[in-house]
């Protein structure tokens, strides 16, 4: 139970009142799940036309947003939250018009629906008795997203779900409550101005983690889906608890590979790029393996590099031996997320050795392979069985936006529905449309 | 804990010995993954041959297989088994040639994954700065499949898991165990010849339910997916406690709407069919809706089909006022699945209303509408959200073979990753390869 000081305007009730809570939690499923049929039948332009909105509203509503957030910023403040905390919470003008701007390219997006209140179609055929089949796609429903301190989840998370006909209901942290109150004032004002259900995007108007519980029971059979926006211990726990399906992914464990037969000038580029270009992405690589028949050669440039751009540098033994400005690494450095300017190296036998400390210590996420041989090339891609897997390219590329999805809304790294990064197609499913004159089933 | 007198061949470990199952369902875990690469590398032509020396073994050993179903036979008669249980679960030489066949028909159909170790390409596309990026099937990875009384359970599912490249991991009901045991000897036969790992079809050798306890969940990230195969109450406990993904549906509650424009001859023609042709079948209708402008007219010839089949009509008011030798409906019976001759009958004012009852009592898995009207037909199939909606054809093509998939291994009403028929396409996944020349990350 958590009591936060942020604003006060919240409903902070006790222990005792559980009851409440659920119902509270319930009533918000069951009007999403009334609402869910109005946007999924919407069609795309009244979708676009919601979301341009949105981006409207929030940009008219700046004053009341950026107020609430020097409200969170105090409290966060004042309840001593980490500086990079304090950082991913707070909103300027220029971060607020950078949300606004994310909801006009998701407005742009592609409607994975299409125009009309049918979806569109994936895929058709005929039977032999006449029977037409088509798989049309279809909405997921309503979404449960529960997130920690960055206040421009609230609009980009509302708004790809929207995008793909979903409606959501959003978990804001307590630190974030006061902001995330604002900018979700600011997306109701759109949705009714755009003859839009408001109870398509819900926020939940209380920080009792009791809310949290509910929603990893599925809100009595309202919620479809949960997506975790956070740090490891809130995707761990929803991961671990929730007992309806989530995407996520609970950590970025990235491998980059450098094969005997890499060139040498994209090696070093790439592992540089990898690790350091942003060290805190799920894409970053955190750990580099190195052929050891090109070790002697390429990684005294490559550690140079990294050394130079102000990376720690953990190796194995072999590797300290080679670059001794390294630190010895330890048992638990491999298979850890740094999220942080530090790389764990390993020097590997071969193609298979790397693809063994892979599959024993990656995290199904992203990895890549610098190498000119196609052959070895092709077995990387073919047999490390991740998320994403890259041939002489950065794993910063792990994200939607550089995959061409336009917006994301995470990346998963679970096997079912949806591998990779999350976009407006990902937050859709499908259904069967069978077309008759009459057909009844013979024996 | 249940002590299974069938063969005595089996562990029955003491409720003293959980820390055993949890082990010996570990090792399983692990052995399956181990094998997981292999499978889903082997390219389809050795999973072809593997299939097809799987329905060779099944006919090689019928003498054993039958004579193990003999000993579960007399231990479920001893037991008390229903007669429909008893039949479920009896094998002769007809039954096992169906098993075996079915086996061939696998061997045939497309293999999803494609000849290659890298699989089926889904999608490719370029980026600006000449990233190509394409998306391609893989098998979701190792699948539990959880089943009762029938015991072509293992070789189907242990196929089809096959076909799309996955391993598998079942676990028979106690009243199927011997011949469970016997099939998936002659199947780990195939595998051996074939080549494959062994552990690739894993039988859990021990009829102990905490066996099941420890497949809910997950086997220490071994399982990626769970199948449950059986009754509701089996159904009912995996998508309750399970917390992994499931594919699973628990009810099939299918309505069939005649429109007040519906051709009459079609709509008893359809209706008898619905209901009739298999009335134990989940795509069998459980709900008869009518118009109230057709009612007077169309309601008469439609009963009169029924209940000359053998059907028990249970009617609303307006229903029993029509035909007098319709049972009044109780409240239960709306959103009931009989799985008998019995079909609830209600009177609807129109179109709306009869989507209205559906979204309250419908189970997602399957509606019709019998309609000549086309804008009637269109918004029922864009509005309905079933898994499978139908215009004029019988709620009893909800199946996999119907559709032109080959086989299914179930229908799934949840929203994720697969609705409808779950075939070998539904029991893949996908991942995203990327092929550069040097491209890192700007920004």
């Amino acid at each position: 139970m958590k009591f936060p000081s942020a604003g006060g305007r919240h409903l902070n009730p006790d222990p005792a009142s559980s009851v409440c809570v659920t119902n509270l939690m319930r009533g918000m499923g069951v009007a999403a799940r009334a609402a869910a049929p109005k946007i999924r039948l919407a069609g795309a332009d009244t979708r676009t036309a919601a979301i341009a909105a949105m981006a409207r509203a929030i940009r008219a509503g700046a004053e009341p947003i950026l107020a609430a957030n020097r409200v969170d910023m105090l409290a966060g403040a004042e309840a001593g939250l980490s500086p990079s905390m304090l950082d991913r919470l707070f909103l300027d003008a220029t971060r607020l018009a950078g949300i606004a701007a994310a909801l006009d390219d998701i407005a742009a997006l592609p409607d994975p629906l299409g125009p009309a209140p049918l979806g569109t179609e994936l895929a058709r055929w005929s039977r032999p008795n006449g029977l037409d089949i088509a798989r049309v796609a279809v909405p997921i429903g309503v979404i449960g997203i529960i997130f920690e301190a960055r206040p421009n989840v609230v609009a980009d998370a509302a708004a790809l779900c929207l995008r793909a006909g979903n409606c959501a209901i959003l978990r804001a942290g307590s630190e974030a409550f006061a902001t995330a109150t604002a900018i979700h004032a600011a997306l109701r004002s759109a949705l009714r101005d755009t003859g839009l259900p408001e109870a398509a995007i819900g926020l939940v108007p209380i920080t009792d983690r009791a809310a949290v519980g509910e929603m990893l029971t599925g809100l009595d059979g309202a919620l479809d889906l949960l997506i975790p926006r956070g740090g490891k211990s809130l995707v761990e726990r929803v991961q671990k608890e929730a007992r309806i399906a989530v995407l996520s992914h609970l950590e970025g464990i990235c491998h980059t590979y450098i094969h005997r037969a890499a060139d040498r000038e994209m090696a070093v580029r790439i592992a540089l790029n990898a690790k350091m270009r942003r060290t805190g992405l799920c894409g970053a690589t955190e750990c580099l393996l190195i052929d050891q028949d090109c070790a002697d050669e390429l990684l005294p440039a490559i550690a140079a590099a990294l050394l130079a751009a102000g990376c720690e540098l953990r190796g194995d033994a072999w590797a300290c031996e080679i670059v001794p400005a390294m630190i010895p690494a330890r048992p638990e450095d491999w298979g850890h997320e740094f999220l942080a300017p530090i790389l764990a190296i390993r020097v590997v036998d071969d193609l298979d050795s790397a693809m063994d400390h892979i599959a024993r210590f990656g995290s199904a996420h992203t990895e890549c392979i610098v190498t000119e041989n196609q052959e070895a090339a092709a077995r990387f891609l073919a047999e490390v069985d991740s998320a994403i897997v890259l041939h002489n390219a950065s794993t910063q590329f792990a994200d939607g936006g550089e995959f061409g999805m336009g917006a994301e809304i995470g990346i998963a790294t679970g096997r079912l529905h949806a591998r990779g990064p999350v976009g407006a197609r990902e937050l859709t499913t499908f259904k069967y449309v069978l077309r008759g004159t009459g057909q009844i089933r013979p024996g």
